[in-house]
């Protein structure tokens, strides 16, 4: 059997994610790999660190990018912070809050599910039902920006909530982060992860992290030993403590994480601000041109992510046809619907370098043509 | 805070991982981003796939890349196959196998530990005793090459035992796998992980994993839902199916899949066989130059890892300012002792395209230089 080097076609990547990478990330990617251990390296941990927390507006100083994709960095929350018996309400609005449920269950905790339709928010007033009728609760957990719908709840006020009702909350940040507005410290949120490859547009494998003191605290106070060796943030912390120790988990993937570092720069380059008003501008011309199309969007005006634009699939259109329409013919990628929307919905991703004035003309002319 | 672009010092990598990456694997890394479910990369894992099979020399089906280092390639086999109260005999002769402890614990196993010396193999007798003295026992774990100390154990003859007594053998090859002889299908190895960068000369931050059809038995007739999600490899399995369908599991690390593929394309090109003698030659070179330098060997000659030399650290020598010296005057990265050796030993890796020439030759002219 005879293997050829892998050449892949370029694509223009307009779905739920990974999203288009920027040329200087895959630059950085492939830069000559260090030792994990090595100085050079660590210094530059330490400004990764200094970087997620900009990107999370956080001073956590428990703030990390776990060496694995965005589902890791779920499981690293609670595996980390749910023991058995723990009771975690758990908002359920699309698959990504239903995977949080399975990570609760699966540590032995206790979900209490607090349950909305598809493409809509997390409720904040059965949220709130929620947390009077389980003052036992100890969590709160919910998806910022579900990335099977495109909806954005109000992570403020259900953060807010959580604290009235001292509990703990952890937030889903895959799709939202450099994407929307969030702000860690502020809201007071206390475990968050996100992923590298949506708004970041680094490529995917890395889930930047990050738990409030309060967190630390419950992890601390652990009655029972984490139940995952490779995600034991007690070990791992050892790694990122930044006093120049740097005591030895496992290897670090060190070229994605000259990747992040990368993205992250230019996050920080063009701003926070900016980027969040880049997507809500990119959002608002391929809205404009959706609906011209014919298109309608599963979720309300209000609650759409401008990174993630679901719409309907039109009456009598090939789902699967356009789909390969689209990539054979202009090496354009859209997402499929997922879960509930399988079959029945398009997810459009405006994510980081996607995020691009060329990319909202080529996806509106694209699909014009591949729907007619 | 400004932060500049990361421009790493280009090293030689002769520690214990990760190793010096080839040139081609870092161009294979950096090619564009395309979707994880993109027809395109979805012919790729196939390769990725069969060549992982030629490298572990197995058939087995369920054959993968987990998406995160070797130390969660370790946790993959230990959360799918060890349910609450199996019993593991575990050989303890090194971090490693220590870890192994780790992680039947955590899932809630009883590990039987069978020990050796830091630097020793693992004992076939001792092993035989255990199997023999612990009928209900039903799994077998050891390392076979061990990174902490440089000791290679007889895989062959441990799994031979773990057949005749009817136990799953669980393997750790990450610093095996394309160094030395491994013969997973011939030996009867039942699960087995390894990293992609030691002798794969990959960039760190993928486990390739393997499991018999004994081990899928295993695995599908557990009694409980395995403790991690981001590892339940009958989740992950439908992504890996290769049957067209890839099932939507977690979002693939695309690019260092990519470098993947370049690597153990390399090492098909090149045939296992030759890169064992490869590996074998250069240890051979090395070691007349550090006997020549006066450095004695951690580990007697017949058990000793041609990919990794520990040797112990000259009596009045300074480890941390002879290691300084060879990375900040000659770019050569040499590793530290680990655990019982930290201090005592240094670890020289001749690791995949570490193991060539040139490097032999810098390592001892440095080192010469470094301990005069």
């Amino acid at each position: 059997m005879s293997i050829n080097a892998f050449n892949p076609t370029p694509r223009t990547l307009m779905g739920p994610g990974p999203s288009d990478v920027h040329p200087q990330v895959l630059q950085a990617l492939s830069k000559p790999t260090i030792g994990h251990l090595d100085p050079q390296f660590v210094a530059m941990m330490d400004e990764v660190k200094a970087l997620i927390q900009y990107a999370f507006q956080t001073e956590n100083p428990f703030t990390i990018a776990v060496s694995a994709p965005g589902s890791a960095g779920m499981e690293t929350c609670f595996v980390n912070l749910v023991e058995p018996g723990d009771k975690v309400i758990v908002c359920r609005n699309g698959v990504f809050g239903e995977r949080m449920r399975q990570n609760v269950v699966r540590v032995g905790g206790e979900a209490i599910l607090v349950e909305d339709s598809w493409g809509a928010p997390v409720s904040v007033d059965k949220v709130a039902a929620a947390l009077a009728a389980h003052p036992d609760a100890k969590f709160l957990a919910f998806v910022h920006a579900e990335t099977s719908t495109g909806a954005c709840s109000d992570a403020k006020a259900l953060c807010a909530l959580a604290q009235q009702h001292d509990v703990l909350s952890i937030v889903d940040a895959v799709t939202s982060l450099g994407g929307v507005e969030l702000r860690v410290d502020e809201w007071g949120i206390d475990a968050i992860y996100s992923g590298s490859q949506k708004c970041l547009s680094c490529v995917p494998g890395l889930s930047p992290v990050s738990f409030s003191a309060k967190a630390v605290a419950k992890l601390e106070a652990r009655q029972t030993p984490v139940p995952s060796w490779f995600l034991d943030q007690t070990l791992v912390m050892g790694y990122w403590a930044g006093d120049g120790k740097r005591s030895y988990h496992h290897t670090a993937p060190v070229n994605s994480l000259y990747a992040l570092h990368e993205s992250l720069r230019l996050l920080q380059n063009e701003g926070l601000e900016n980027a969040w008003a880049r997507h809500r501008a990119m959002h608002e011309q391929l809205k404009a041109g959706l609906t011209e199309l014919g298109l309608e969007f599963v979720v309300e005006e209000q609650y759409r992510l401008p990174q993630l634009n679901t719409v309907y699939i039109p009456q009598g259109i090939d789902d699967a046809k356009v789909r390969t329409d689209l990539l054979n013919n202009f090496n354009l990628e859209i997402g499929a619907g997922l879960g509930d929307l399988a079959g029945k919905a398009w997810r459009i991703g405006l994510m980081g370098y996607a995020a691009r004035q060329e990319n909202v003309l080529l996806c509106l002319a694209a699909l014009k043509q591949a729907i007619k």
